[in-house]
């Protein structure tokens, strides 16, 4: 086994301290890497919060630098930048695997943390860590010219929202609405705006209209005033509804045009839906999360293309549980990412 | 004003009984209808136990003859044959009329009965009538060739699965799922057949195996079969769920394949759903009831094309509160339609 360094817990406790933490040796097909920047996710918080027993190392949107490659590795060698996201493995042979979509492998896939590897079915830990070992598959490569702290936000929160938006046909002349500006929010605002849509923010207050009009959005709708709903009413092709905390959906679908598509992906509990919310107008709910492999590349292509990153506060990771803190409160301009080169324990 | 016979209930009282109903005198732009054939819909159910005070006659798709027209109706002339179904006006001036989505007009449509007439504020009683009095925008013309009492109950459950089955593109190539075969569930089954769909049924028993198999589908699933189910995992493009109780939509939203869509037209009341049920394989969730003046019509046009016209049950309309107590035990194969040449009260 390696031994590396983490920000964990192991019992009852919901604040996090530094452990040790044993990574596998590599496998014919794995990677070692080590890990420079971990985007902290409101998953991260919802997983902490849940937590009962057993060691949690919370983490799954990181970039780094390839120490060490398995045997049979080809597409990575020692010193490449690299970028992993939520899920590590997945079965490979189901129809969802063979179409690309192994976020939706029947067999589930194996998530970063908290998940079960499918190969010694040991418990996964995150990347608030030093080192990671993962399947050479389930790394991209880091997009030259991007920086690595504000890339690694795009593994999870980034290509959760691209899903959405590519399988909707988000374009020029679409009108798409983002329903709260945070981690998610900026990401999609970003993506539709580079992707030619008329984009527009839905705010719980004006306090973010500089931030969204900077983002290149065209119009703030202010959710808490009527008039304003009642105004943008039937008016979005696309609404990406990216709230974190649970909310009363009927006031988004209001603003869904005839034949348009609400994307509720911010929380993912369960919801009740009036029927005649949809009726009315023909309206659509889904939902979305992560994505497939060859999604998650073409992603950070556009990026790449396009010079998009998330807007980002970089930590040190001993202010682990600060950031966790101040991310309940929503208190973060977009998304925290963790340095972790104070953390001691990878061979690179 | 005018007088007809109607079956109705003033008050407490579930059980319908003869009255004597004014019609208005007509407006320029009406057609007096002499009712021959109204259908028995789940709402009518609906209406009548969620009813408290005042007169409610029910009956929202119904078949018969003109016997006078306003002065300005130019459409119809005494003698035609014409169908009405559950909207009876709407603004005109929406943009949804504007777009022939009558239906979902902005100021809320006109609804056959148990509405309020957008002219003289009244509330409007329904086609368990001898004789209807209606704007003509709101009347279509009964398709040459087919069965009047058989047409009747296209005007509401045909067109509620129509819509849908249109707007969600099913033609040829297309795998469809109708949940619940009754009076919505076999004209969507017809439908989907006719536009040259494969064509699932999804029963919770095997009695409506053959009967299913007459209608053209190519298989079907029983629900309570786990089996079963599990075998039709992802398997549909649409599935049209038209089961009138109150359900669980998971099971039904584990049919639908990657980017396909449930439409969940049977129950109107509120329905929770596991946003993971949705995310898993960016499922769309949606809804459907009536439809505009332009789809009706192109509905119409399509059953006379296509000879298709419901399996309907008919009876004198004297036994219209057997009809009722039948529908809520679902025994009825697939449409109940009532016969009103038992009452007076018609000019013709």
């Amino acid at each position: 086994m390696r031994m590396t360094t983490a920000w964990g817990t192991d019992g009852d406790s919901k604040v996090l301290r530094q452990v040790r933490l044993r990574r596998r040796n590599l496998r014919p097909d794995d990677i070692a890497v080590r890990v420079d920047y971990c985007g902290v996710c409101h998953t991260d918080v919802h997983s902490l919060d849940a937590h009962a027993e057993g060691l949690l190392v919370p983490g799954h949107e990181f970039t780094g630098v390839v120490t060490e490659v398995g045997s049979e590795v080809t597409r990575f060698t020692v010193g490449d930048p690299v970028a992993v996201g939520n899920i590590v493995d997945s079965c490979g042979v189901c129809a969802m695997c063979e179409a690309g979509q192994e976020n939706f492998c029947r067999e589930f896939p194996t998530l970063t943390y908290g998940g079960t590897d499918r190969h010694d079915g040991s418990t996964t830990s995150g990347g608030y860590a030093r080192e990671y070992v993962v399947r050479d598959q389930f790394a991209y490569r880091l997009p030259a010219g991007l920086d690595p702290a504000a890339v690694a936000p795009l593994l999870c929160a980034g290509i959760t929202v691209w899903e959405p938006l590519r399988s909707l046909g988000v374009g020029k002349g679409t009108r798409v609405a983002v329903a709260g500006l945070g981690g998610l929010g900026h990401l999609a605002v970003k993506f539709a705006v580079a992707l030619g849509a008329e984009t527009t923010v839905i705010s719980r207050t004006a306090d973010k209209t500089a931030d969204a009009r900077r983002l290149g959005v065209e119009d703030v709708v202010v959710s808490a005033d009527a008039e304003q709903m009642a105004a943008a009413r039937d008016r979005f092709d696309v609404v990406i509804d990216t709230i974190s905390a649970p909310h009363d959906i009927g006031p988004y679908l209001g603003l869904v045009a005839v034949d348009g598509t609400l994307s509720h992906l911010g929380h993912l509990g369960p919801v009740t839906v009036r029927m005649t919310d949809l009726l009315v107008g023909r309206k659509k709910l889904t939902s979305a999360g992560s994505g497939g492999r060859p999604s998650t590349a073409a992603m950070l292509d556009f990026c790449a293309e396009h010079g998009i990153t998330a807007d980002v506060e970089v930590l040190p990771s001993a202010q682990v549980n600060e950031a966790l803190d101040r991310l309940r409160r929503n208190d973060v301009r977009y998304r925290f990412v963790l340095d972790l080169s104070d953390l001691s324990g990878s061979a690179a």
